[in-house]
């Protein structure tokens, strides 16, 4: 198997994201993700033009990973000076990282054009600044800017560009497509070549024509051997090549090493934990690792699928730590629903009754705005109740929620609650920063005496999606919450044209969930 | 120029998209864009399985489209019997169309273990129904389902169901990558050999591998003369070929036709507007034609694109209907910034203690949570009260928002607002759904007296999104309202722990933002 190095950029280039904006703590805690999963290289930061980036460094200074190694990323030296006369070069080993990535240019446009100097100047700077971080004991890995747009142009600066590189004792050449417009065929012809006179070529490429991932596997099925991308493609524009879909790939359906074989089930969790980070919801048909990557809606692929999992999956959702889901609409049959069904009532058969009856209420559900795909746990409830096995834990009696301004104190809005749990009734009051916070405090605070056990239920999240664009604050509104007790998590559905009762069904619904599988 | 013939399934194939539910109208909709936008063929629905469809097609009879034509989607007929005795293709002619696709097996795993038909049946299925369709006088195209796959296990079976096709009279040969697994290397091997043989090939890929748009382009590459996809991608898992991708990468940069030329302005409209109506967000970050596509944030590019567009930009955006943006971040240098203050205030000038007084802001502003990425309403409300050009339109005294249940007649939410124009305080009193309805009707009545300009003004999106999930209901929400007058449209922010606060900050930014502009 030949062995594909895996260079993360998620904390570098994934940061000129729209959008993110990356604590010394995230980054943190996102590097020790990715050394888990298993990658080569993990490129932290540009120390010489963002002086927050030294923090993280310094952090790791002395500890080591499992896996990785640390990259600190920059530049060749400005024109006319020397490298050790340089302050971006003078930070850039300040990180203290073995191991560094300096780009620099290698279009002869940008060069004349963009940094004002000779094409012999921009050559030099690259053999100088390698040499002198060679000198200083670092490996160096050189990224290409722009080497496709360039090559395209003028092949033999480019290519003079990469001797460049290799003069000043670099150990990979990585061509860089900066634009993110080239098509596969001429990544393809562009790394055939260069491949055939270095031994150590990487691929890096933006996805500016959605084709990032396709020209990063065309480009090793051509000769490179290191990889550059960022978790889940986050990038500038239009994002980086996306490691969590191009690992996958290149090793489970081609096989190439990539990541130790054993860490390929932390694929989905990896690419999820680090979207959270980001605070950018994943895309839920991420390829490989979204909520729908294996979720089949169509009928007709649900019976496939049920007969045989390859009909319609290119890969086992459970190799890459991801699930099959069924999903539930107007478009799906009735198989995969029947098995669902059957988990609450054994009982129950296809085409009987109940299970029509079933269906009529999701698909009215859904048309008044709920939306149970990604709800799971309101739609057990859902059924439950439609089954008759569902008997409420408490009943709402009537809260009031106030909030106004000016007010006191940091507490925006207050509720008051009365509920009913076995023919009791039990009031609450609480205060909260906003509506939806006070009445949620209020209901707990009236329901902890009689089930302890939802202590230990907070939300870790919190949509809110308006339906229809016609009625501005008033439209339709859904409301997904999602809850956890630290171990199992569950989402939950609300829908209503009021915020509040929309979050107050959802809530319940959350409690309820807990209260039933507990 | 080579014709490339664009066959679009948003209404079909797109349907199958988790979350998605076309309305009839919404189709009819839909299908006007793509007829305007210049697209060859709208696959429109599948009559057999889905009795709706029908309406749709009921609505265009004896109407004719500028340009497309309307595709009605079956399969081959059943085992056993003849087509015309099968009711799918009963269905599929009272649609009416001129043109229909139909879907047959070309994987014999497929016809074996999940159709249970013998490999001879098959083959006369696909001749059978195809030619009966001639007989009613249709154009036939025919999608070879999961053809990929099966010539990869039985290239002479795959292609027997070409030849198949052919004998009935299929005009164009579709195949179809229906796992979306392929690698573009096998697409191009593939395609090849078939273009080889026979004279119109078209090609079919899904995105679970995030490979749809390089595998359609190097099809088309290989000989293919038909591209199928959807806009912006949907389709079920992980979606289908995004049109929106491929139609100017082949268009712009690779020199084919597939669209009047004087219509790809129009893309990034058409995508947007069938995201809207299809009520799913587009991504930012979606080629050519998301939000960021053209966004630069490093202050390097941003120099670089300020120098020379091609310097970091694939297209040029206006091309495609998308416009460049500089974003205000963190990492973005004061260049482009300086244009935009300029823009309110000529006399600004680079390095003024000004400029670094507002970015000082901003970056205070963003660490608490408002974007001003996506927020460019707020942000120029934001400079102009930096720069002390701004004064209130009106001031808010207090307000006072009631939400309850149970509650009578429909409206669940009540608010008192007191404000002040020009010294005059005003008083009003609403009732809403909801408690951020309530309060918008409540701040609207207060102020159409003073400015009757704002009766034009809706809102057309209100977005939600929870910062951290460490204060569940309490966290630090962002709030996105998008509003119109019917002409412009313009985004306004506001952040708080509170969601009627933050709201209320984006409504008041939305109405000073229109009462500056006219």
């Amino acid at each position: 198997m030949k062995k594909i190095v895996i260079f993360d950029s998620t904390l570098r280039d994934g940061a000129q994201a729209p959008g993110i904006s990356f604590s010394v703590g995230d980054k943190i805690k996102i590097a020790e993700a990715l050394d888990r999963l298993g990658v080569d290289y993990i490129e932290a930061g540009n120390p010489g033009s963002n002086p927050k980036d030294l923090e993280f460094f310094e952090y790791f200074k002395g500890k080591s990973l499992q896996h990785a190694k640390l990259i600190a990323f920059g530049s060749t030296r400005r024109k006319g000076i020397l490298p050790e006369e340089d302050n971006n070069l003078k930070a850039l080993l300040s990180a203290g990282t073995d191991s560094v990535c300096i780009f620099g240019k290698s279009w002869d446009f940008h060069v004349t054009n963009i940094l004002n100097a000779t094409l012999e100047e921009n050559l030099a700077m690259i053999t100088d600044t390698i040499r002198f971080l060679r000198d200083n004991g670092k490996e160096v890995i050189f990224d290409a800017e722009h080497f496709f747009d360039g090559y395209k142009n003028n092949a033999s600066y480019a290519m003079a560009a990469l001797d460049a590189a290799v003069a000043g004792g670099a150990s990979c050449l990585v061509l860089c497509d900066t634009n993110g417009g080239c098509f596969p065929s001429e990544i393809e012809a562009i790394v055939k070549t260069v491949a055939a006179k270095h031994p150590s070529v990487g691929i890096h490429t933006h996805n500016d024509g959605e084709m990032a991932v396709a020209n990063s596997i065309v480009a090793v099925e051509a000769g490179a051997n290191h990889v550059q991308g960022t978790f889940t493609g986050f990038g500038e524009r239009c994002g980086n090549a996306n490691l969590s879909a191009i690992i996958p790939s290149l090793q489970i359906k081609a096989g190439y090493a990539c990541i130790p074989a054993e860490n390929m089930p932390l694929l989905t969790e990896t690419a999820r934990y680090i979207s959270e980070t980001a605070n950018l919801s994943l895309s839920s048909r991420a390829a490989f690792v979204g909520r729908n990557a294996f979720a089949h809606k169509a009928g007709m692929h649900i019976d496939g699928v049920t007969k045989a999992s390859t009909s319609f999956e290119h890969v086992d959702p459970e190799a890459v730590g991801n699930q099959r889901q069924y999903l539930i609409s107007e478009v799906a049959g009735g198989s995969a629903f029947l098995a669902k069904m059957q988990k609450i009532d054994p009982a129950i058969a296809k085409g009987s009754p109940e299970m029509a009856a079933i269906i009529q209420g999701i698909k009215e559900r859904e048309h008044m705005g709920y939306q149970y795909e990604g709800a799971e746990a309101s739609l057990s409830l859902f059924i439950r109740k439609k089954l008759g096995k569902f008997k409420p834990s408490f009943k709402l009696v009537n809260f009031r929620v106030i909030g106004e301004r000016p007010y006191d104190a940091g507490r925006s809005a207050s509720a008051r609650i009365c509920i009913e749990v076995n023919g009791q009734r039990v009031f609450a009051y609480d205060e909260g920063i906003g509506p939806v916070g006070a009445l949620d405090k209020a209901l707990r605070k009236a329901l902890y005496e009689f089930f302890p056990v939802l202590k230990d239920v907070y939300l870790t999240d919190y949509k809110v999606r308006v339906l229809d664009n016609k009625h501005a604050t008033e439209s339709m509104i859904r409301v997904l919450l999602e809850s956890t007790d630290g171990k199992d998590t569950w989402t939950t559905v609300g829908a209503s044209g009021d915020i509040l009762d929309a979050s107050y069904q959802a809530l319940v619904d959350s409690i309820e969930y807990k209260l039933k599988m507990s």
